[in-house]
């Protein structure tokens, strides 16, 4: 492996690392000491990659960003409920997610910017309706930032809410009440009677996302490896 | 003014003061010392009523779930509306719901019981939904159970953006979007076409119980007095 690759791969292990001790303990009562323990790695190596807790946090918050994305659909709509899907997949399973989740709503370290995160997904949902909206799935009555801007808010709770009755593992069917309700104001009747909104798609959907994401970095360490050995 | 009088107010005084810092900074971050200094009452008058930090913040948790309530109204779904509204106003204007909200979210202090506040909630909702329900007011659709969930779930969340971006300046409003967007899937048409749903309604509801529990106490005052001095 490459040195590039294995700081890379060091890199993750210590963010999922921080962010499961940040999902259990949240920001102010996690410890360098019990990340370091998780993630198998040395104090120096931590430090290289992020100097103090606050950057942690900010990267585990990053990432999360980072980490937003949905396979192209025929309806554009159908889209807008599957980030949803996936992302309440990954509350259960992706623990950069999980942590993500956890210092997004604890107001507790002031220097975050907490809002972030919401504010991304605004903006990528903002920008699913305005799409779906030019292409006729969307009625004419929606207010496209205040749609987005409901659905954010709503899955921050609910999320929330799931995550302190059942541990999260109820997240897939409280956003499925939510779509239920809110789609019917939302979507043209054509498009409505045609979305699919069984939660189980989140699990398949995300699996999709990771297998391509896997194929891209191979086709990316393939292209370097003929590179290196073209160079004179 | 008889000395019970006299503790109540106190307790109310600390329990302000406790609910505002907490609204500041947080369970962790609060301190004994500047809800005292808040309070202006003797530390020995806090102790008396609150042995703990952990006591103030579950009276205050406690006390914001005392709190909900909501004229009777001919149309049993307008309650639904009201009480949400009247707690998006009391979110801007009364410290005990916003260190409530705030302490309500916060995952820091595992002592507490935070899901104290949402239960009340989920409860309340139901039996209005329940209600309404039974006067034929709600579609057959709906789960009664998962949408008083969808509403306590989504306005905690709703409530906690709001903060973020405008320290609950504009919670009134996307409560109005929540309710513009979930209404039509809830109420059967004649009734939705009779709610009033205007958020300006949350400061008038607001006002009036306030007036009405004065009255009350005025006359829990007098009767105490005419039992007094009919005591031999």
């Amino acid at each position: 492996m490459a040195r590039q690759d294995r700081a890379i791969k060091t890199r993750r292990v210590i963010l999922e690392s921080a962010a499961a001790v940040f999902d259990e303990h949240g920001f102010d009562r996690a410890t360098i000491a019990e990340i370091l323990s998780r993630a198998g790695v040395t104090k120096g190596a931590l430090y290289f990659h992020f100097p103090s807790k606050e950057d942690l946090a900010l990267a585990v918050l990053h990432e999360q960003v980072l980490d937003i994305a949905v396979r192209p659909q025929p309806i554009k709509l159908q889209e807008f409920v599957d980030a949803g899907q996936i992302l309440a997949y990954r509350l259960r399973h992706d623990p950069i997610q999980r942590g993500a989740a956890r210092l997004a709503i604890e107001p507790g370290a002031n220097q975050l910017d907490r809002k972030q995160s919401m504010s991304a997904w605004t903006t990528f949902v903002e920008g699913l309706l305005n799409e779906a909206r030019a292409r006729g799935e969307v009625l004419e009555s929606v207010n496209v930032r205040d749609t987005a801007e409901l659905f954010v808010g709503a899955f921050a709770g609910i999320q929330m809410m799931s995550k302190a009755f059942t541990d999260q593992n109820d997240v897939s069917h409280r956003l499925l009440v939510f779509f239920e309700h809110t789609l019917p104001t939302i979507a043209v009747p054509a498009i409505l009677a045609k979305l699919r909104l069984d939660p189980e798609r989140g699990a398949r959907l995300d699996a999709e996302l990771r297998e391509r994401a896997a194929e891209e970095a191979e086709r990316a360490a393939a292209l370097e490896a003929d590179l290196q050995n073209a160079a004179p």
